[in-house]
């Protein structure tokens, strides 16, 4: 099963688009956890546990995870190796370096983690993005338009008729061939999202900037969905996971799941 | 000291402007090194200890460790550790991601790894390279231009008036208001180097793609250091640790080594 396969099945039979962002901070969980062997797992598994029947993807961000050592990679190991099988991984990494470099990173991703997909940044060009494709049951969701501040200093920079996200989108769309290929475009971006929808109608896009972001979900589900109202991974990690700091924070994490999937469906 | 006046110190001291790239593999190690408990850490223990006096700083790309699990990321540490504290050690990384996690990765590269400086990716922009700026006397090189046959894909995409790499060198020499931001460079495309050089003659340069990548040492040296003929760091990574696959591997990293420094001096 391929991955479109695999996150249009979970995504149908969980009725979501949502995606839960695992970016765990030890500043941030709730403070009894600390007591705890290993807290980041247990924090994990619990949301996982409390949240798997909402969702179609988890997607950790490795950053959080590589700033804790060696426990926290083994921590992010043991993470992913508990969500349960038909609920895609996407390794949020954001890797980008040359194709024999490359070649590692996919393979940390793909073969060690065991994801399901994986961010990488489009920079460095084709070469840097080949090695993630030829694992065919996998998906690569390239950088295309963030919803942060600095998105302006580079992806609008333009050659007069469009501007370097766009060309990103297109050369993308042409690496699709063996269609394990997606795009990340940011929720607070509403016209450019559908500017990239148009491109690329058939590639699943990973949308984050929902929540503590600010982006709209209304407008994200209408411009970021296909004609189907699928194939949009809408991605919230804090406004999810930190719902509360406080013994509930499972059950805080599910309602907070819970209205997200719901307003999202709303516009679907 | 910042990381100018450890760069300048070093390769004074060592009349040199070569980086050794430590990008370890446990495919092209010497066999007979397998046998150890930790031959990654075994094997750039004796790279480092028979290059030392030779070079201006390594750099160790991340990828080729973390592709190793836990411990390949431990050899990483301790490799850190046992270079001589006067050689700046570059963290080959290019991480790029919002601010939020950005912060993350820079705790990573300073704090966990505690090296000198970290290469980043510069697609998301100013807030996703302003976290690492925060350590002062570090560095963060800024992918500019690069010597693989994917940077024709997007770092040439013009406005009319000039390429997106000299945009990246203009912004980033912009963000380098205390002196701690560098660019990277590739050694294969001389006028363009020279041209990046001209909009920013004082920051470093990282120069990969001499070597194995097939870039010309000449006009690396001549487009790509300053007035001064300093402030670029020519790195080879393959054609300096696996000169030898056999017993002799360390002695023939170190002849390469000197081979390149000479080379690189003739032109200087």
């Amino acid at each position: 099963m391929n991955f479109i396969e695999k996150l249009l099945t979970i995504s149908r039979k969980s009725n979501s688009l949502v995606c839960v962002g695992l970016d765990v901070d030890l500043d941030r969980i709730p403070k009894f956890l600390l007591r705890e062997d290993d807290p980041i797992f247990v924090f994990n598994r619990a949301i996982v546990d409390a949240t798997q029947d909402l969702v179609c993807a988890y997607k950790p961000n490795i950053a959080f995870y590589e700033a804790l050592g060696v426990e926290g990679l083994v921590a992010l190991k043991k993470t992913i190796e508990h969500i349960p099988s038909d609920i895609p991984v996407i390794l949020d990494a954001k890797r980008g370096d040359i194709g024999y470099t490359a070649k590692m990173y996919a393979r940390t991703c793909f073969e060690h983690y065991g994801c399901d997909a994986v961010t990488v940044n489009p920079y460095l060009g084709e070469d840097s993005i080949e090695p993630f494709l030829g694992y065919k049951d996998k998906c690569v969701f390239v950088l295309c338009l963030t919803s942060n501040q600095g998105a302006k200093d580079f992806q609008y920079f333009s050659n007069g008729n469009f501007p370097l996200y766009r060309l990103v989108a297109e050369k993308v769309k042409g690496w699709n061939k063996g269609r394990n290929c997606g795009l990340i475009v940011g929720a607070i971006r509403p016209e450019q999202l559908g500017e990239v929808r148009q491109v690329a109608p058939d590639l699943p896009f990973l949308i984050p900037g929902v929540g503590v972001q600010g982006g709209d979900v209304e407008l994200a589900v209408r411009f970021g969905t296909n004609e189907h109202g699928e194939l949009a991974i809408i991605s919230s990690s804090r406004g999810i996971i930190y719902a509360s700091s406080g013994r509930d924070f499972a059950g805080a994490a599910r309602q907070a799941t819970v209205r997200l999937r719901d307003e999202v469906n709303r516009w679907r």
